[in-house]
């Protein structure tokens, strides 16, 4: 039995693996048609051009198709499932921590998040479909452990076993590694990233698992675009973004020096998290309503079109076409000239990173380079929390990549020998590394997406050096982009380690009391009564007071919220107030059926003569559960609830008496300032 | 504060990784010159030849060279410091579970590893370097850490906060993934070890702490590496093995199956460990004495150069020289011809490797190669175990590679068309995989490992397939090489989860009873009789009973033998019997002095007036030490001493009164045995 659950579960990340590929296939397809056709379209009204008027043509058809594909991507998100705007990595973030976020595994979720991420980056929106891909392979991971769907109200009764929250979140956790496999080809990224995002308790086998599921949705969309691009078995593409071949191009040892300094160039990434901060607390507040967020979208994408038109249509960038230059766009150029600006603005940002990566030296000119790098940072910075799918690795990539080759060009313009300094493609990809660090603060996954991206080992210290500089420069200044939106949702997520400064904290301190507890066996009524007065998930159950009131109150085990609600819907109790039987046994897969959504308490209904019954709670309560004495400092807790992935700690006294109970909530509020008063302070945290 | 102890943290992270890979290059360098030297001059020997009877010259010569350097390892290892002898990394996997392995991280362990390897190596042994870097990077990080070294009887007085067994280990863990990083040129693989080895909790911090130090190493090395190479920033050798450029060599989705099929010929690597096991055993009933284990290096030693000389000799594969092959070897051979054995008999084994990977079809044949595969195999049987240093990765991996190329020859003599099957290089590195995964069972950093050697990410799946199905058909026979080892020393090493079907084992059954309790203010005298009588490691301390004898015996804290050592010592007790106040005030630095060698409790001495003082035990024990109550299963004891790296787990009946005590070796001594009675056993466990 326990290897046939083992096979069921590897057989279970195999689908996940495979499936999350093929969603990402097809994703990279549509964009590649729906995109291509949309450059082609309008490219092919620029070469019509006569006179001034006329190029008004090119420009109106390029904002209208943007526009009409951004609108169906913000209707998508805005009336279809809320949930699915952004990035979707702060909610897998909260989901992997144990915060149940509603409505984020969900397959309409998918579809939304899916659907609307095609249009919006065919759209030509400043984001990018591999933050999405995470959020979709975390979906399918729940969805096809489940082996059932709500949205669709089937129940295959197949992977029974993997009904639990424990379970589902082990398979998310693959679910979201494969997301990263396929959006980047790193698999072994994805590994580090469910550990980094979602992991407290090293478990060897779910590991191998999750590498296994990455490994094979890597592998499965290699197969997929391999065989799209004509070429069946030539395996080049592991991943949506292709970082391309970075060979031969070797750094000094004193450059390691310059690539820190880009690294402590923060100020700008904190200004990055900082406008977008600001940003995001005012649509909080004044964008709120459906039809406003539709509109603020549609006004974004009019903008983005106008810039890039403008940055094209002025800075009339031309260079030479040589055999070197793919697919060169001549634009407003002349003839045997393409337009360098177009090579930027008018094409798919994957695209633009691979030519600031690997175009030639001074093949883009200061000038192209300068306001581009501008204008994608502002509108990455407004582009991100609009009501659409957005991904924003690769506008962060962009905009450092911009920035890079450009302090690389200027490394160049001061050298005497041109052999001095590496190529600036290499600047480029350490300006874009530098930039998403110190927008994301992500460390160790991030440093092995981007060295298996780039494919290329000797540019892991330098990647390595210049995150950790950005993440140390910018905490300075404030928090990750992705935390600061889970803050701004007041969500009890719990971090790596307890707060600094935090060990005269007790437990006494901070947990909840008097805390209202249960007895053994107890009355149904009661019961009843306290579970509609109190929202409260967990219970302890302790000993009745026996006559001489001394001994008692002992805790004996604790019980949750959804096991109380499946044994009073199935009415588990005595059949008559003075029994001590109860009237149905109840099974395993009773608990099962109900996962994941529960009967609530206040539509169960009991009569009033099953009120004066009693119900035993001893076979179903977690009889030894853990807890601290009072005495227990905060990371002492803090690390029970990570490592164990607790979600109710009970705080006894010295006798084993129940005095109170500890939620994550309760360790979550605390918190460390590095930024103002360099103290613990409370955050508001609501319950979810 | 806070950040000061960070940066230290980090700087010493700094010192690891560069002194490792100092230490590495220097074994590379000293190996490089001695085998180099060894082999040309016994070719020029070789090149002489007129008779049969000046063949034996090259022969005798050769032998001698190596009885000498294998003599001076077996030397160092028996006399100097026998924990230096295999590859050291069970013993670091002890370590880092937190079983305290004696002299495993000490200064004279390293120099006897250090210069053991390079004379094995040298010596011509079919032993690798790389298991050795992990125990060598594991001790540097040991020794920086600490800021002393008990064997120069020094003490910087720098880094005292270190001197925890807590942050001693985590140091521990950098320098082993230093030390795989120096070794492979594989610095995500290392922290993947650190972790699979070492960690129970994921700690953010730690991890991109150990990062840093293997990427640190890796670079490192490389610049020292590529500077002795001549081309100081060519940067291409990140690690002591390189398998070489694998570029072009692509596989077709069906040539999976094969892969996989390879990995399902189980059979010789549960051949290899059964019959090292059945070895080893025979080697610690009937060759302990340090003469006899000299002897016994020196006759594998010979057998060694007999058998290759032989197969040299006998298998006279003579190719002829094209511009492909480098350095070839012409002894036997006629002139514009070189010997196809000689490359692999007559090289380092890591050359070997490479000639296995890289070699053209067709340029080794059959005949050379078989021989060649089943006299490693039985020679690595024979050599690991020995009283020398020896890793066993590159034995396992060149064993592998020969007969998977073999498996890939076969192949196209099957095929009708050459396109149908890839390279025989690639069947080599799949054989290569399949042995290594086979004997050692490592899994999800074996397979970064390789990925990272190769520098091909597409090789990923392939690889892991073959670990998974290796490791999977392995396990049915029997146990990883390292956990053999392992079990016959009987540690009580805790694996990563609880052993299945153990849910039914309570606390009570495990724990050890009844228990030795201290009272909150303990006699002195008693306290010494006690600490004299029993060998415990830590005490529970309890409140004495009251006059009714009714409350009491009410668990209050925890305190280790270390502790109480320091207390004694430092006569932390009332001047007199009736006084309440301790006659000297202990400082944290008390205890940081004396790590990590406390005072034997015998060596105290105590005065009978001091007998009659008492001790306040409250100010040092822990407060709120974990606890479990009796009903608790082993599973969840389990996860507690893995998640939390607990050493005692006290066990309190409801009343929060001590009455028992668990242990490690409580939890170590069940294992679920999969091989014979599918069962849960019970181990022989010694305490160390």
């Amino acid at each position: 039995f326990i290897w046939q659950l083992e096979m069921k579960r590897w057989f279970v990340m195999l689908l996940i693996g495979m499936t999350t590929a093929a969603i990402a296939a097809g994703v990279d397809i549509c964009i590649d048609v729906l995109a291509g056709s949309k450059y082609s379209l309008v490219a092919s009204y620029f070469a019509h051009k006569v006179d001034d008027i006329s190029i008004l043509i090119p420009f109106f058809l390029w904002m209208g198709i943007d526009v009409v594909f951004v609108f169906l991507a913000a209707m998508l998100v805005v009336y279809g499932e809320p949930v699915a705007a952004g990035s979707g990595i702060p909610q897998i973030k909260c989901y992997l921590n144990g915060v149940l976020v509603p409505h984020v595994v969900r397959f309409k979720t998918l579809l939304c998040k899916v659907i609307g991420i095609i249009f919006a980056v065919s759209g030509g929106l400043a984001v990018g479909k591999e933050g999405p891909m995470i959020h979709a392979g975390s979906v399918v991971a729940a969805g096809v452990s489940q082996g059932k769907s709500t949205t669709f109200r089937r129940d295959l009764k197949i992977f029974r076993d993997f009904r639990t929250d424990h379970e589902k979140r082990d398979f998310v956790s693959g679910g979201a590694a494969a997301g990263v496999a396929a959006a980047f080809g790193a698999p072994i990224g994805g590994v580090l990233f469910s550990l980094e995002e979602g992991a407290s308790f090293w478990n060897q086998s779910l590991t191998w698992r999750i590498f296994f599921a990455s490994m094979t949705c890597s592998f499965t969309l290699n197969v997929l675009l391999s065989y799209y691009n004509g070429n069946p078995w030539s395996l080049s593409s592991p991943g949506l973004i292709n970082f391309g071949e970075f060979t031969g191009i070797d750094y000094h040892g004193y450059e390691i020096l310059l690539f820190l300094l880009m690294g402590v160039i923060g100020v700008c990434w904190a200004a990055f998290n900082a406008i977008n901060y600001k940003i995001t607390v005012f649509r909080m507040k004044y964008v709120y309503r459906g039809s406003m967020c539709v509109m603020e979208v549609i006004v974004i994408a009019i903008l983005t079109v106008s810039l890039s038109f403008l940055s094209i249509y002025l800075g009339k960038d031309c260079q030479p076409v040589t055999q070197y230059v793919e697919n060169p766009l001549q634009l407003f150029c002349g003839d045997g000239e393409y337009s360098a600006s177009a090579s930027l603005f008018f094409s798919t940002p994957e695209e633009s990173v691979k030519t600031l990566f690997h175009a030639r030296e001074g093949s883009i000119s200061f000038l192209t380079l300068l306001p581009f790098c501008v204008i994608y940072f502002l509108l990455a910075t407004l582009t991100y929390g609009l009501s659409i799918p957005s991904g924003l690795f690769i506008p962060c990539l962009l905009a450092g990549a911009a920035w890079g080759r450009l302090f690389g060009m200027f490394l160049h313009y001061l050298s005497p020998t041109p052999e001095v300094f590496s190529a600036c493609g290499l600047y480029a990809l350490i300006g874009a590394a530098a930039q998403l660090g110190g927008v994301i603060r992500m460390t160790i996954s991030l440093t092995v997406i981007l060295m298996e991206a780039t494919h290329n080992i000797t540019y892991g210290l330098p990647l390595m050096l210049v995150l950790i500089t950005a993440k140390w420069v910018g905490d300075i200044f404030n928090h990750g982009l992705y935390d600061i939106h889970i803050e701004l949702h007041s969500v009890p997520l719990l971090h790596w380690g307890p707060p600094p400064v935090s060990s005269h904290i007790k437990a006494s301190d901070v947990m909840n009391h008097p805390v209202v507890t249960l007895n053994t066996i107890e009355n149904v009524g009661r019961l009843m009564d306290i579970l509609l007065k109190n929202d409260h998930n967990g219970f302890p159950v302790v000993d009745p007071y026996d006559e001489t009131r001394i001994l008692g109150g002992t805790f004996r085990g604790l019980i949750i919220r959804s096991q109380l609600s499946v044994l009073l819907k199935n009415k588990a109790f005595t059949s008559w107030p003075t029994s001590n039987e109860p009237r149905k046994r109840i099974q395993l897969d009773d608990f099962r059926n109900e996962y994941p959504r529960f009967t609530e308490i206040a539509d169960i209904s009991i009569t009033d003569r099953e009120r004066e019954c009693s119900i035993d709670l001893r076979p179903f309560m977690n009889p030894s559960p853990y807890s601290v004495s009072k005495e227990a400092s905060l990371p002492r807790m803090f690390r029970l609830f990570r490592a164990l992935g607790l979600r109710h700690l009970v705080v006894t006294d010295g006798h084993n008496r129940v005095v109170g109970i500890v939620t994550r909530k309760d360790l979550a509020r605390y918190r460390y300032n590095s930024h103002r008063n360099r103290g613990l302070e409370e955050l508001p945290i609501v319950s979810i």
